[in-house]
């Protein structure tokens, strides 16, 4: 019985979640980098932080997103149970536009007039999401996810993960007539993420028991 | 019986306090990075190292109060036990707050004459301490924590996480007297807390259980 | 039975692997960190951000290029057992190859026309190798790793590992007369092991079962 | 039986474990940031790389360094098993140090002839090894260690730290005649510390156990 538990080392997803939390944790860390003390006269001060004001925006929006994608890594994960060379990979390419993102977050701070800085992070964001759902894919494909998922959840799963990048594409083409607009679209699925209830959300749909692992756990009655 | 054992990829707040504690650990770091070497003549190295002494007290400040706030979060999460979406933003939100330190730490030591920076710095604070606070009622509320805790000891954890935002809210006004009598006071909590031994504290209040889940390991005479 | 277990304090590979972990992944991160925020009018971002292509390209192959030490030092750490305060070291020699990288990069991403900068970056590469293959030498000369590996097993690992290093040593020279085809021949190593996928490798060779530790959970019905 | 195993939330070593890691691997990475790109002439990079070459040493020192401190860390914690608040701040202080270090090699690496920053990054060692001191005295006075150390082995421990802030000691009135010697001074201990073999010293030492606590699982067959 007990022979049946993989051995620890095995179980090769601990180090791909653990090197996935330390990019997340610096990407998220770093994005503060980009706001500057000023360099100015004490007595503008006031003055000089108010033009800091576009650059923590930026680091907040961002904060916001680069959580976003660390939940959803997350919960992914959470169904996700072996590990593979591909999914390394698959993997490492997620990370890559995270870490991206510090980058983008500090030229839209600087340009965020400019469509082209406001397309580029949106750009960003739709490659984070294009990603995630790729190493998604290919582990439901490759069968190192959890038995108990039939193809309709792991379908809706998708269905979920590309509603941001269709905002985004939206997005995209928004920032050609207002910027600032773009940029509201940009927060609109981490903010219904943020918003939709655990509990609302899980006496709406199957789904999201891929979400709510843990309530199983919470009805110790039933064990 | 081992069938009640949660399954390992359930265990939520494994994930949840390994990015907390990869945002901690750098924004820890990134505040030495505020301290640059001095570009002098070797002659007036001496000079040039006092004129560091504002960024190098902002930096040993802020390395105290990150620290609290990691305490703080370690021994919150010794209670919660299970975890769920709101309360990973409501993290995310204590993160932002501490992420945001670096830069308030260098805004202080380049203007620790002036009550702006020094507020904006307390501020910060009151925002770390206020999200904790957050979290920490919201896992209580929704059944998160650990079934050994009675109402008041959750309501005296709220006390005590009140005490740090209420010492920085009168510092706040202080400010506009005298910055260093405000950057004083940002120091009397944590310092507070360090000095308290956890026996002395322990013998006191019964909370204090809370803080120190490891004492009954500590009597194996008991088990 | 259970006694045989070894005590959790007692699997010194864990905080080694951590610290690896947190390593690589800031090593990952830091790397966007030479890509700077143009200061330019937002009239002229086009032209300024494609001049920025180098660092994006130098950016995206180290970030290629330490993930792929990163899943190297994984999979080896997946036969690496117990650990030893000579394998601490020699695993410290391997990380500082691997963080001396951003500065490679960013050298490589200035000086791309240069040979000498493709040089230092192509000998940074080959250093990572020699130490992943010290550390792994070691290990199998020291009994740190698990008994079902054969020596010749062990000795293939090796040859995988010096694959890099001797396409590298090739591009040492090849970059002195064309430095962009030094650069490509960097990227053949890793874009192979991308490529090359692990169901088909395991058809092939023995050694596949040392990648792919996971296989045996993968048959269920066999155990 | 099984009630006797603590509860994993109560392993307070583990966050205390992670958080140090993660500290320990930032400052390894942060390290090499002091190496700056130059910004020269293609022509000119060979004479400017050479510029560059105290800034590499220094990045090498302290790497060995922090590394020597982190392994220091990690073999104190073998044998410490339980936390405490105060543990917990004693390890704060010793982090902080650690975290120091970046900056102090910065200060090294650019005024490699001027004895005051020698002292500097000599009185960093020695302040990193006086705090390691301190936490080790209050885990061993306060409980916190294993039982099958005998005060005798925890004493020896305190000898063995001394060593490197003892010759550190010396270097700092050294630089005063002489830099480059007290540099290399700075070297003695952590080469002694990789140079000595596991094996020699196990069989010279008792307290060598301390540091080999894996030695029992490499003899399986007295299981």
């Amino acid at each position: 019985m007990a022979a049946t538990r993989p051995h620890p080392k095995a179980q090769s997803t601990t180090r791909l979640e653990a090197i996935s939390d330390g990019v997340f944790a610096v990407a998220l860390t770093l994005l503060v980098l980009d706001i500057h003390v000023p360099d100015a006269d004490p007595s503008k001060l006031f003055g000089e932080l108010v033009k800091l004001l576009p650059h923590v925006l930026a680091f907040a929006l961002s904060f916001l997103i680069v959580n976003f994608y660390w939940t959803a890594h997350q919960v992914l994960f959470n169904s996700i149970q072996r590990s593979d060379r591909y999914l390394l990979w698959f993997n490492a390419l997620h990370l890559l536009f995270v870490v991206f993102l510090p980058f983008s977050t500090g030229l839209l701070a600087e340009f965020h007039h400019t469509p082209l800085a406001v397309d580029i992070y949106g750009l960003n964001i739709i490659l984070c999401s294009a990603s995630s759902i790729m190493f998604w894919l290919y582990a439901a494909h490759s069968g190192l996810i959890t038995d108990n998922l039939s193809r309709d959840e792991v379908r809706l799963v998708v269905w979920r993960l590309l509603i941001n990048p269709l905002v985004c594409a939206v997005a995209l083409c928004v920032a050609f007539l207002n910027t600032t607009a773009a940029m509201l679209l940009y927060l609109v699925t981490p903010i219904w993420y943020v918003l939709t209830g655990p509990d609302a959300a899980a006496g709406d749909r199957g789904t999201w028991r891929l979400r709510w692992p843990l309530r199983r756990s919470r009805k110790p009655g039933s064990g």
